[in-house]
């Protein structure tokens, strides 16, 4: 596919979801002039070695000033300053999008800052890796995953098929709700996995060192799936728990519950608890294996 | 390789580890024949048609009847029983075996049973997938993967080299310690994460239907990873649970107060805290990547 979708796309963050959209944009040709802007500029001579912005700049303002679209791709917790910066300098028809994990927080941050004229559409590339900064992207990081969009009532159709049309060109099914749903749905599958694998990781780590180096050593046991989780880009999770934080402790609350009951299971040795539970579960793998998410 | 180690073995159950290791031993020549006991028929003909067997049979007394190598590849439940059977038919020379995951349930439940003369030593080839029974094995699932032998002080020097031997013609590396430390490292590397993985993957799916198709379709995201722990054998993983249930509540006790810890510096606010947490947390993937266990 080779269509000019954005004369002039900001990146406002080139990690590795803003560095990965960079590199889709470059082969497919989509956008016309791309501007980095990074909080340091050891990320910006990396975004331009690396080919992926024909301009740099520590200035998100300078940055989005005439863009088409404004991509922010930065924690959680800068959202509110970066929009205070981007918000004036938006120009009319442009398209502002995000790539955060917490719909409800960049509707929160970034929602009063957007001109009249200026169309907001909050996005949610469902993709990563354990790995971050601008030299971690790579175009097909988003290929057959699924990216999810959160447009609030009323936006313009013509800008969201715009945007839309991008991420489809990154490989990318693209599927809409509200922002509420979004955030409840990914504080159960994404959010609190991530949470649990933090705590397990910190948990077996934390014993004495001799025992420490038998830990990774047997780590493929079954530890070793929760440490590549929990290797993920530590701003940006912790952002994203502050963000989501209603729905996290909920999921939590409901986690500790069943935790407890399994402990009190094992306790008094009532197996057939344990074999139901284990029973069911494997059942839920088959379902993701069907539906073609394994 | 290929040097007859035992010229008749045994196998009393035939999953996803003792057909493994009859495949491995088939390929490389190093039973002379081979006896497969298992609770069902069905079990035993599969065992047959995948050629794994040269004489099939429902009583492991018969099974282990004259055999060099006599090996439990059965859940821990089932330890108890089978050791009462089988003791009186061990010839003498004879090495008994086992693979489950908990040391501890071996000694306690095989070790009075073995009669003079005969060599018992349990051990854990740290293998497996999350599929299992006779037609779920492959000479490969061992490769590169680490064999946790834990020999009884005062143990045949000869037959636990020839033993060691065996697991490292199927490509294993071979430690010997005590079944007390097994038991405590692999509650943290494998028991503990594999009680959180089926926990998780109950609470996420104990929700509304409607939600549920969402959190398969959106798996991607996290929760999947937990999903193939959490698809493991559940009377296997049952009996891992009520067998190691001292070391394993201990760890439980220690992962809880951690996640009551997070859990309320994300109710606070602490951001501090949570990125202290995931940057230890994100070393310690690295040093399984250095220790190549990734």
């Amino acid at each position: 596919m080779s269509e000019l979708l954005f004369p002039r796309v900001a990146f406002i963050g080139i990690g590795l979801i803003g560095s990965s959209l960079a590199h889709v944009m470059r082969r497919d040709k989509s956008a016309g002039w791309i501007v980095a802007c990074a909080r340091t500029q050891a990320s910006l001579d990396t975004a331009r070695e690396l080919g992926l912005a024909d301009e740099v700049t520590l200035d998100p303002a300078t940055a989005a000033a005439g863009a088409d679209l404004v991509v922010i791709a930065a924690p959680h917790s800068a959202y509110a300053e970066l929009g205070r910066r981007v918000g004036p300098a938006l120009k009319q028809g442009a398209i502002l999008t995000d790539v955060g994990s917490v719909k409800g927080a960049a509707v929160r941050d970034l929602g009063p800052i957007v001109p009249p004229g200026v169309h907001f559409i909050p996005g949610h590339p469902v993709a990563g890796t354990e790995h971050s900064g601008p030299a971690a992207g790579f175009a097909e990081l988003f290929e057959g995953r699924w990216c999810i969009l959160t447009p609030l009532p009323g936006t313009d159709a013509e800008a969201l098929a715009r945007l839309t049309r991008l991420w489809e060109s990154a490989g990318m099914k693209v599927e809409t709700m509200s922002h509420e749903h979004h955030d409840t749905v990914l504080a159960i599958t994404s959010h609190l996995p991530h949470l649990i694998a933090y705590t397990i990781v910190g948990t077996a780590t934390d014993v004495e060192e001799t025992l420490k180096s038998e830990i990774i050593k047997f780590s493929a046991s079954g530890f070793r799936d929760f440490t590549r989780i929990a290797a993920s880009d530590p701003v940006m999770w912790r952002d994203v728990f502050l963000s989501n934080r209603e729905a996290v402790l909920e999921m939590l609350q409901r986690f500790t519950e069943d935790l407890t009951a399994l402990q009190r299971a094992i306790r008094w040795g009532e197996g057939d608890k344990l074999e139901a539970l284990f029973t069911r579960t494997r059942a839920i793998r088959r379902s993701i294996i069907e539906a073609k998410q394994a």
